[in-house]
């Protein structure tokens, strides 16, 4: 139960820090954060969580990362909807909050005619710079293969797991810097159905997208990573 | 006394760096740091004292850090006003020196009738993007609960805390990067006060949202962290 | 063969993120990264793949590294070779990737005749900022040349290098923050090549000093690492 | 001779990455990295340097930081004008590097009449935003203070000095973030020195306030640390 009650705490937190970044301090005037403060603030809600959770449930905040870690042999089949649930329980609480404080300004409304509206992820009209679908699910299956290849690598035996959840964490800030143009990014099925929800609409209605893509990129990277990458044996020592 | 100390020297460079980044270089023409700078700013000087002098007193260098602390379990009773104390007397000598700093420049005055005049925190007219009292007050509880939950878990003796300095410290420049619009960010009565003593009229008058709601949400973090997420029994062994 | 599977995605991440943010996300209007999220961008997929992949092929990413290393003694003639092939294919599969979701919006061509299309790097007419092929040279030695002394330091036996990865990527941030407006920044042949191939024209009849500098720097770098540098013996203890 | 090497390397590094990128990318038009990446550029080019050369020298590449070390009994006296020479020397060289580049670029010249040009530091007419002596003198005292102090206890016996290099790289990266505005940021004497022998005119006549407040600031603080902050005694066991 602590296990669901971390990914809980933990994907809401990537969620209102990541999506709260982008709906508050994206385009206020001059001063504002940008796509690059968009992307820092994702990644750096992960490297906290990794760190703070990450000994109690693995610190995924992600129904992708769990399929994939699942591909990769590292996690359970029994506890995978139980984490997934939790995610989307997390996300959804985190945009309800982020819904509450918006509508704190004056002449608040999600316009869901608009690529990204409260922070929504989409495609084609709802792409924000008008990327195809078949463009948008190319970049979500591979930017979700390489975050889960690099998180079954920097998790492995093999390697100086402590200083993974810096490399996952900011793996999640690349990845924003890539691609918040194509799809207002995603890899995360919980974080795009947490602000479909509210955003309602064809936001909505293309969510499917968010869902597959990073599911299958996923696990492709388990597989990929079982197969072409991982290493038998045993390490030699501890690596300090 | 070298904990106070610590204490003192520790908030005096959270205030310096960070309030100091957003009075000098947030809104320099073209070149200037913009929010996301701030709010680098603001997280790396925790980071920097984490492990500069967090061996000394803990690193807290914020009254809602001591409470939340101290409501996890994990601070004693005698140490919090004593803390508290040292804390605002350093934000205070620091929001002095860029005071006497920004003194240096020809025409310099302080519009107490502007939002985040001299880095102050507000709510109402005085929020920078004009949010209510109520969100103002959502959000600096929400952020403070979450901030004080990683300072909780990233400290656990099941965590890897060698690397809690980096993921707390973050964690500020993730909670700056949401909120800077809303309230020009607190999260940390020590900082709101120091400011407003300097600005005074309103700013000053609106300083009680910038201990009730952090304060609150810190004891908030506190008790979930105990009740929900905090493992019992000892690590098997030494976290490296 | 693991260890070119490693150098083949490492190098697939470092040219998909990098001058995938760099396509996508540097100049959108307003909100966009600019040189700093680029930067940002090559730097972290480094840090993130020497932690995800660098105990298996040592994560070079990079046939500058491959050289600088073994100048400066730390990597056998014979995986010379295969590794620059493997690190060649997997720049310019990223690089066919990028142009494939690039063509996912509609009026996508590359403008060869400009400076950077397709993140290409150039000198004269196609540096960004107009410098010439000598300032681009020595521009690029030079970069590279403390880039290999960097990783040949932080790599040492003398040296913590748990950290190398962080102080690794990081540097390519530096250069980058450095050298966008001279070059577009290459310090890596691989990199230099699979944007050219891709943009074909002037850019690519420039690539031979995206070869000839960065590995002349690196080879400089071993050369001083071994003679002015490099501390004989044993380190005392392990350092922690 | 190895030590001097490191530092020559170290501060030539430090100032090619930090003043080169000021020189060349903060202003580039619309996509230029502002005073937030030249901050970037000087914090990560001291993270770096710390890991991979600071088990040789020590890590100062700065005179200020020699004095501050020596100041708080952790730098012998007899090393002092060697390594402020090898610091001295690798910052000229640096800026020669950078003079050269910047000459591949068809018009470039020093206008030593406008602050900041060529990366020089200044007061008055020649601080960027027009601050005072007097706050100059401040901003650079109490800053380099806080640096000294944060490099005092992060290699303090007590403390995780794994992280030192983290700590200490990104605190000049808050140092930027702050005072750029004010005096175009020193905290170094031997950068201030390197800009303004290439710069001349003013900015050289005004390079003594750049040695005098740092390095005093930098023996306040040795002061400071050991008899307020230094903890007694032996740590229990290592800090890990």
């Amino acid at each position: 139960m602590k296990k669901l009650f971390a990914e809980f705490f933990g994907t809401y937190w990537l969620v209102f820090g990541g999506c709260g970044s982008a709906i508050f301090a994206a385009g206020y005037p001059e001063l504002g954060i940008g796509f690059a403060g968009v992307a820092l603030a994702f990644g750096l809600t992960v490297v906290a969580m990794a760190y703070a959770v990450g000994h109690i449930s693995g610190g995924h905040f992600n129904p992708a990362v769990s399929f994939g870690l699942w591909a990769g042999g590292k996690f359970p089949t029994k506890d995978l909807i139980p984490y997934i649930i939790a995610q989307c329980i997390g996300a959804i609480a985190a945009a309800g909050t982020l819904y509450t404080i918006a509508s704190g300004k004056a002449g608040f409304v999600i316009d869901n005619t608009k690529a990204g509206a409260f922070a929504s992820n989409g495609f084609g009209a709802f792409s924000p710079d008008g990327y195809s679908l078949q463009a948008a699910f190319i970049a979500e299956f591979v930017l979700t293969l390489f975050f889960i290849l690099i998180i079954l690598g920097a998790t492995d035996k093999f390697a100086n797991s402590n200083f993974c959840g810096i490399a996952i964490g900011l793996t999640l800030t690349v990845i924003h810097l890539v691609s918040i143009p194509i799809t207002n990014t995603s890899v995360n099925p919980a974080r795009s159905l947490s602000q479909a929800v509210f955003t309602l609409g064809e936001p909505l209605s293309q969510v499917w997208l968010f869902w597959a893509a990073p599911i299958l990129g996923a696990i492709a990277a388990g597989f990929i990573y079982k197969n072409l990458l991982k290493q038998e044996g045993e390490p030699e020592k501890i690596v300090l």
